[in-house]
């Protein structure tokens, strides 16, 4: 399974809003850049400084931003009217610039562990003007820059130490993640079948890309609006979670299944040998002969074999499979949503939902 | 300069007492592990535990120990006799430990970066059983635990944040000497010997190595000890800060004039074409002739080449201005001890001072 690209989770009634927080958001970047780059505080280290402003103009501000927009959208729906001021509005827009660069700092070190090219329609980081392996470096900067705008930005608020929890909670369950896939996956050799269940499938997305992309936004907003009661929290994260898996799902049929023109690449999933849903759900079906045709196809650079599993994916009938599950998991989150009973606002959650059923892309 | 390795800065006086502290550490480490490997904590997730079990075991316990161990010595020495309970001491080692665990994973990341193949007597984390780039990840997950002890088992103490923050922002200085050492090298080209002048010199020492290595375990001592007075920081910090670049200074002149083996390895930072202190000197003093030598030998795996380096180091008096250096150095951090006004112990400073003075290894 690639990881989830998260486009366009911003609920689809809120588009003109979205795109409306969105200039807003990049109104304050140059704001951000100069507290992480002002010439007074590291005087005498000017060029290191410099360096860490193309860092993050390169690597930030140029992807969709939906985790920050999503943050900024929940903050602004959660807090109490009196709480919603200019100062504060700003604040939520830094948090999600917060996360927006702990995203970066993900994806830098992920393109070079998966010898990736191409990154929001750029070279990958790593790539650019050799620099090669230095930028594992350069990936951890960004990572610190989020801690030091949090001290910055946070550190006279009650929320101050709960931030910098979920952002150590949430990069340590995300590094688990990666760590099971690379098990799986046999760090990039063969992948091991076997491995492929459905209970790893699923942990693997948990740990993966659920809690980064789906939970911790709406937790950041959460923490800043001052809730801080567990089981609001639980609520929020069980739903979330349930979220981020169909949205994983989802991908991993797309990039089979879907269209490439209007999914904006090419799927190689299975010329990859990722752990995609696909993947598991074959392996659960397959006769012994069947599953021998993956055994010998799946995880090869070679176009004839990934035809060869595409076939045997429509053979087991996925899509059919697929349209199920999307149908069925659709019912049961909105079930899950009407039985959010702490408070959240059902509409929060409903409008994250509708915005990625059924999507295309 | 080769990032100092920081051998037995344990006071040399105290040297019996450090190899039972270093018994007292290792006798806590299988707690520290089963505290971030219980089973209880990622239930779901069986599997990337064990990894993570197996990544601190060949990483952390294997070095010497000498933050942690300062860590530890400089705590009994600070805290007033009530606080030196079983209970913090303990702590004290804890917090040693979290230093060590920060340690392995730069060092996890530096080896990558620096294609280096031994670390500690074994072949580097990324290169056993194939781990490639994978163990950038490796690194990472090394780096949260650290938080993940913080909040085990300093949540309720009133230096929580103290330490969060000891740790955010050590890494930042860190990664910013980092990045200044790449410049300078350029990410591992040819070296610009434009670039080597005293001032980047010092500046690399101080960001890449003496925080972390000097100030940090201090630090985390004294805010551990609930010492948070500023002044008293900016002093042990100023002394700390020379310390640290004394000692890279020797690490460096140790490279090339040092016994290898007393040592125990052979210097390469001619063939590396490291910014070190010998090389920072030779071009402050070299005619434009004896320049020339540096800018075709210097930074080139090749025997003849270095050995012209060091021959032209002997011409500059090299050897002898590095010994009125060391002496100069000793008596002025001598009297910069005797200025500490604010209540830390002299005896803390002088003892880490006589163990690094005239040292051979």
């Amino acid at each position: 399974m690639a990881s989830a690209s998260f486009h366009n989770v911003m609920p689809q009634s809120t588009g003109m809003a979205s795109r409306e927080e969105s200039r807003e958001m990049m109104a304050i970047w140059p704001d951000v850049v100069r507290d992480l780059t002002d010439a007074g505080r590291h005087l005498d280290i000017p060029d290191a400084t410099k360096w860490l402003a193309k860092v993050l103009q390169y690597n930030v501000p140029g992807g969709k931003k939906n985790r920050g927009l999503s943050l900024v959208y929940a903050y602004k729906m959660l807090a109490p009217r009196d709480q919603l001021t200019e100062d504060n509005i700003r604040l939520a827009r830094v948090l999600g610039w917060c996360l927006e660069i702990f995203q970066a700092y993900l994806l830098i070190e992920d393109d070079i562990m998966d010898n990736s090219k191409i990154r929001r329609g750029q070279p990958c980081w790593y790539l650019v003007n050799n620099i090669g392996l230095s930028a594992i470096n350069d990936g951890i900067l960004l990572e610190q820059t989020v801690y030091h705008l949090l001290r910055t930005n946070f550190r006279d608020k009650l929320c101050y130490v709960d931030l910098m929890e979920t952002f150590h909670e949430n990069t340590l369950k995300t590094v688990m993640g990666q760590t099971l896939d690379q098990l799986a996956t046999n760090f990039g050799q063969k992948p091991n079948l076997d491995l492929y269940t459905m209970d790893r499938y699923n942990a693997i997305v948990k740990y993966k890309t659920a809690y980064y992309s789906f939970v911790m936004p709406i937790t950041l907003a959460m923490y800043f609006t001052g809730i801080r009661d567990p089981e609001m929290h639980r609520q929020a994260k069980t739903i979330l979670l349930e979220m981020g898996h169909f949205y994983q799902v989802q991908d991993d049929y797309l990039d089979c299944y879907g269209d490439s023109e209007v999914i904006g690449k090419i799927g190689s999933d299975i010329q990859d040998g990722k752990c995609s849903w696909l993947a598991v759900v074959a392996l659960q079906r397959a006769t012994p002969a069947q599953r021998k045709i993956l055994e010998d196809c799946y995880g090869y650079d070679d176009a004839e074999k990934a035809a060869k599993v595409k076939q045997l994916y429509n053979e087991l009938g996925l899509p059919t499979t697929y349209s199920i599950y999307e149908e069925e998991s659709y019912n049961l989150m909105h079930t899950h949503i009407q039985q959010i009973s702490r408070g959240l606002p059902h509409d929060l959650f409903l409008n994250f939902l509708e915005r990625i059923y059924r999507r295309n892309n």
